[in-house]
Formats: C-alpha cells, sequence, structure tokens
C-alpha cells in the first residue's frame, strides 16, 4: 500500500524543479553565517525534465531478450516490528531506456564502465523527424534532417549530445505499436517496423561532426528492418556511444538543454540501464507542436 | 582483448573535463552561426568526478545477498562478419555503489522511480569524519561532527545533499577491511564493523535541517553493529534517500560541489543501482589531507 501521497512531510516542499531557486530564497531570509551557492552554482534558472521510461515488468526489451523480473527477497514487517522491503534486479543490458556502450559493436571499444563523462554530459540538439517517422514506420533519418535543424540553429557545434526525437515514445510500453510486431524471437526480430539513422547521416556525423552521443526515442539506432546494424557499427567504433528508448524529448528545446545521462557503472558492460534527464535553462522553451 | 587505447579516434579529443572548454574554443574559431552554449550553460567552468565504484564480480553486497553477475548472451563475431557483445544483468538493490528510496524501511515512501530530481541533484556538503572513523571501525557520526563543518562553513542550507566521508573507500572492493568481515549469512551481518550515522545525528537532520539526501563510503547509513537501523529509519520516513558505498569523496570541497546521483528508474524499487557524480566549479578544490 502506498502512503506516501497522504503523509504530511517536510520534504514536500523540497520536490519539483523549484527545489533549488527555493533555497535560494530561504537562504537569502536566513542568517548571512549560511553558505551561499556559488555564483557559478550551475542549476540556478531553469528546469530538470526525466527522459527516462521505468524500468519495470512492461518495459520493452529486443524480442530475443527476456523481460525486467524484480524478485522480491522481503517486503513486510521484520520481527523488530519496522517495515522492510529489498528485491533483487534481472534484465537484459539492452532494453528499456538505455546505453549502448561503444564495445556493443565493436571489440575493444569502451565498455559502459569507461564511457567518459564528456560523453555523457553536454549541450543537447534535438532534430525532431516526428512528422516523417509517425508516417512512416521504417523512416530513416537523412543527411538533409540533420542540415534542416542546422539551418535554423547553426552548425552543430563538437562535443553535442545529437537526440533525435521520432515521438514514438507515445507508444510505449505497448510493443506492437513501440516496435511494429509483439512477436518474440527471431520472427519478431523479422518483423520490427520502426524509424532509425540511415548510415549515411551516422557517415556523415563521424566524418563531418564531432558528436559525443547519438539519442532517438525507439529500441535502437538501426531501424528495425536493419539486416546488418551498419550504424551502431560505425558510430560504435569511432567510440560514440548509444541512447536508446529515450523518452519526452518534446519537452526539450532544439538547443539550449544539457543532457546528464548517466549509465548504471558496470563493468565490461556492452551496455547499461540509463537515467538520463535535462536541464532547460529559462528562456528556451520546447518549440510548440 | 581490449585494443581501444590504442586506436586512434577522433573521440579521443572529446574526452576529459576540459571538453566543454575546447568546444567552446573550437566554435569561436569556427563560423559565427554555430550555435554557442548559453552563457547559462550550466557546466562551463569546472571539473566532472565520477563517485562511484564499477560494478563488476567483486562488488561488495551485504553479507546476506548474493553477488553481482554478468552473464554473457553473446560475445565475438556474428555469421556477418561484424563484431557483437551483450549480457543480461543480476544484482541485488542494495550493494555496490546504490540508492536507498525511502521504501527500504518506510512502508508506502518513495521507491526508486519516485525520488524527485531535486534530491538527487543539488548542491553537496562534505563533512570528513576520517580522522575519527578510520582510529574507531564502531565509530557513530555525532551533531558536533556537523557542528564543526558549520563552523567553517555556516549551517547546511535546505536542499543540500549530506555527504560524510570515512575515507573507508580506500578499502574497496577487500571485504574484511571495507565491512569488518569477510562471512557471509547472518554470521557475517553480526560480524559487521564499519562507521555510521548516529540515531541523534539523523533526528538532528530531520528536526533541525531541511537535506535533500544523505550519503556515504561505508555499505549503509547504519554503522556495522546497528541491529535496529535507527538511522534508515529516521531518514527514510521524512523520504530522505540514502547513498551508500559512494567512492572518491576526498576529491570534493566541503562546500562548492554540486552532485547530480541518477538511479536506475526501477519501478517500486526499494533501492537501485547509482551513478553518482559531482561538478566541483573552478577555485573550490578539494581540502589538503
Amino acid at each position: 500500500m502506498r502512503q506516501g501521497q497522504a503523509v504530511a512531510n517536510r520534504a514536500s516542499a523540497l520536490r519539483g524543479a523549484g527545489a533549488l531557486a527555493a533555497c535560494a530564497g530561504l537562504a537569502l531570509l536566513a542568517a548571512c553565517s549560511k553558505p551561499q551557492p556559488a555564483d557559478n552554482a550551475p542549476f540556478a534558472n531553469g528546469e530538470w525534465v526525466d527522459l527516462t521510461h521505468a524500468l519495470g515488468p512492461e518495459t520493452v526489451f529486443w524480442p530475443t531478450d527476456g523481460d525486467f523480473v524484480h524478485e522480491e527477497n522481503f517486503h513486510g514487517h521484520t520481527d523488530g516490528g519496522w517495515f522492510y522491503s529489498s528485491y533483487d534486479l534481472r534484465l537484459p543490458e539492452h532494453g528499456g531506456t538505455h546505453l549502448d556502450a561503444p564495445e556493443h559493436f565493436a571489440e575493444g571499444r569502451e565498455t559502459a564502465d569507461e564511457v567518459p563523462l564528456s560523453r555523457l554530459i553536454a549541450p543537447a540538439a534535438v532534430v525532431d523527424v516526428s512528422e516523417a517517422a509517425l508516417a512512416d514506420r521504417d523512416y530513416l533519418f537523412t543527411v538533409e534532417d540533420l542540415a534542416a535543424w542546422e539551418a535554423g540553429n547553426g552548425q552543430l557545434p563538437a562535443g553535442s549530445i545529437l537526440l533525435f526525437r521520432t515521438g514514438y515514445d507515445r507508444y510505449w510500453p505497448d510493443r506492437e505499436s513501440y516496435m511494429g510486431t509483439a512477436l518474440r524471437g527471431a520472427e519478431g526480430v523479422a518483423a520490427l517496423h520502426f524509424p532509425g539513422l540511415s548510415p549515411d547521416l551516422a557517415q556523415f556525423l563521424v566524418d563531418e561532426r564531432e558528436v559525443a552521443a547519438v539519442g532517438l526515442d525507439t529500441p535502437s539506432l538501426d531501424y528495425g528492418q536493419s539486416a546488418d546494424f551498419r550504424v551502431h557499427r560505425i558510430l560504435l567504433a569511432q567510440n560514440i556511444p548509444g541512447f536508446e528508448n529515450v523518452a519526452n524529448l518534446g519537452a526539450l528545446p532544439a538547443w539550449g538543454a544539457t543532457v546528464v545521462a548517466l549509465p548504471a557503472k558496470v563493468r565490461d558492460g556492452s551496455g547499461a540501464p540509463l537515467r538520463i534527464v535535462a536541464f532547460v535553462p529559462e528562456g528556451t522553451p520546447p518549440p510548440a507542436r
């Protein structure tokens, strides 16, 4: 039973994106001896947005993978009289909102624990391809899609995290509409239909831009019908990681947000569950849709 | 085989904390049409520090818990000729660097997916209790330890993440020196010896300070010899989460860093693996030790 919503507690005042601003206000009212956040405090004016699907039994994994299992060890009152709960977690690396480490498709490249923070925390560009992608489940993002973004925002700066918004997160967690099929196993893989990067775009990013990472709101950097995973092979070979099954990209501006994408630090991991959030400074609202 | 260190790739220039500064420099040299990070870009001047132990077979879990298992699904060359690797993950919620969600000891309080970002991303205070804690494995941090920090730094502002540095991360992952015993099961629990918060300090934090979260570099908020877990019960009942088995707190200043602690978003989780990092602005070096 969840009592949380009914229980008054002092913590409630801390919730939500306004907490830091509220703290700053409180500090001004209090004794001058309180330490103030430095003038360069990184998150003083803006809002945090969560771009992560929760992990649960309904979480979408690849058709050949198993599901997320939350195995109860204990949940209830102990002999001592207090409540206690604890679980084990079991999940494939490549499902839900997750990191593709370069090693997933590129032998000897960085594993999940080795991806540097400079590739995980960076300014984010959001290229909205949702009109074409929602109209065509097999849509491949093109160099022209990036050019259209650059026409409005300038050339993508080196070190940016490049995110593609297809709008497919609206289908989560319904496998059939999200991936194009609810079938599992090899039969399911053959029936996958969802959009992704074109190999030409991936090669352009490697040759002509210096992206920190590439993410999107579908299950894979390569589109569902790919049989050779060329986008993965092109990007990951350059130690450019992928963020897959990202949520809520419609809440970000085309430019101006900073993404913080922190994977579980799995040694030798080809991937890992990813918690991805973004800081949106005041004055950079998402485009109206 | 790891070839990563020997392979020249364009990504190497992006690594490390200087990446954003380097990008800004590149942008200045390039066309004016490039978008610039906003003047209020949150991470322009400073360095990111990782406070997370990697998850591997050696990761320290509670004596009654199992170990981390990284189960290989595939690692090698496919019929198509390209390399591919993928694994399943299996782990208890409460080991390695991890979140204690309020629900762990407080029925109906927030679960791992529900802890608000305002409790996970906030200015950090680091109280160094290492001298006493390294001298006495059963040391309990006191209200006076916090008072000593406040004498030097001012009263702890509402909304801060409060971190205690015992220095025990130096023993990781040697169970005997880290936890006081290498025994497993109930026998191991009885033999645990490592420092933690006193219940009086936990109650003081609830009554007199508004902390966002409490973390430390030992396996538990309560010390090893605790049999009633009062610190957990006091803090978690107020929806104040815990960060346990944190690493590398000696790299942070007593005040001035911002912590970003992102747990895997486990629905109904009593805890979750945590990736915790900190941004240290220029001009706030850690104290000399």
